[in-house]
């Protein structure tokens, strides 16, 4: 058995939780750009992802895992000078997706460096995992969707994660991927199992989203006790992440 | 019982890891700067002192123990513009030491990096935790000496770390405080019980340099079950960080 935990970040985790996710089958991992201050500086975002796709992979290896790296800007952390942030990622490699990207408040700028990380996204053909906020969920994941259509944007390169029963649904009629992530606060085991039942296996991925604060850093070894569903534990992240 | 580790970076332990070391008694830690890759950018170590500061102090709160940051230029992560990093720390407020600073394979670049950050500390009468490296450990240690002496530097401001017994005699000698790593590769409980029964207890501080690596985050727990001794496991560091 192999799983796949589409949405970590696995700064936030010791080596040893590495292992123990390792030893329960979860053998690949997308490890998420986040910054926990806002950061001052568009070159802290630059040498995160350098950190990302150089140590974190690294870190992986010696757990026994793949640590694959996205990068970008999450929108609770925008720096003043962002525009330089896209051109970095427009140069760096050794990424498999953009992420975490996303809106969290939905203002103005957040909606601006989305759009940006979004053309180059569709531009350089890269897959997208999208952020949904806990509050308003519905009214800003609405947003995200009309911003996604107005770009035009590739289905196949998107993915809204994060997503509740009435998200889920809206997402897999336009042919996006969804991401669920069980964790407190966000989904239960049993919530995630019921919405892949209710709508099909094809497109869900499932993740943790551990990190820096308390987590259940087994959540998708857990899902796969009760869905032993092997697309939505590893081979539909396989397929969106094409690793 | 109350105790101290005087050198970690809380950064690379989740929070459940940190709880484990409040549990242990485990009460204060002082979270030294360190970026595990060669940063690029003087930016990313402005943000990363933030981040000891407004963050990880935060995250020991939730784990219950007090996180003091020490912010400044490790030699393995000397930035092409170091000089802006002198500049913020001249101004950042909320650390309570210089550190990790020092040397690595004291090169020219490491020396003069050390130099102006002693300096500056010198003049702002902060403490320094001055790591001494695996390799050369006895060599470099007197460049480091070599260095504070020529600077005058306050004695009361230094802490060797990593030090082995031959680095502790000569450290002790010149008055400033010694730092005893418990760590695979560094000390055994064992070697650090003897090197405080063979020189005594009034100068001597004791870490885990537990972080991103594997490591025994509760080593200053199991010293403390052998050693018994206060002055090394809580008061001398109090005393030093002026906590």
């Amino acid at each position: 058995m192999e799983l796949f935990d589409s949405h970590i970040h696995s700064e936030g985790r010791s080596v040893e939780d590495l292992e123990k996710m390792s030893e329960h089958g979860i053998k690949h991992a997308v490890s998420c750009a986040f910054y926990p201050i806002k950061p001052l500086f568009a070159e802290t975002l630059m040498d995160l992802f350098r950190k990302l796709i150089e140590y974190e992979s690294g870190r992986g290896r010696k757990a026994g895992m793949n640590i694959y790296a996205a990068i970008g800007i999450h929108p609770r952390c925008i720096p003043r000078e962002w525009d330089k942030v896209l051109k970095f990622m427009e140069e760096v490699e050794g990424y498999v997706a953009f992420g975490e990207i996303g809106l969290e408040e939905a203002n103005k700028e957040e909606v601006e460096v989305l759009k940006d990380q979004l053309k180059l996204a569709k531009r350089l053909d890269v897959p997208c995992v999208i952020h949904t906020p806990r509050k308003n969920k519905a009214i800003v994941a609405d947003k995200i969707f009309e911003i996604l259509e107005r770009l035009e944007f590739p289905e196949e390169l998107c993915l809204i994660d994060h997503a509740n029963a009435e998200v889920a649904e809206k997402a897999l009629r336009k042919g996006y991927y969804v991401g669920l992530t069980v964790q407190p606060g966000k989904l239960s085991v049993e919530e995630a199992v019921e919405i892949v039942y209710e709508f099909g296996d094809e497109y869900f991925v499932a993740n943790s989203d551990s990190g820096f604060s308390e987590s259940d850093f087994l959540a998708v070894f857990n899902l796969w006790k009760e869905l032993k569903n092997e697309k939505v534990l590893l081979k539909n992240a396989k397929r969106f992440f094409r690793v």
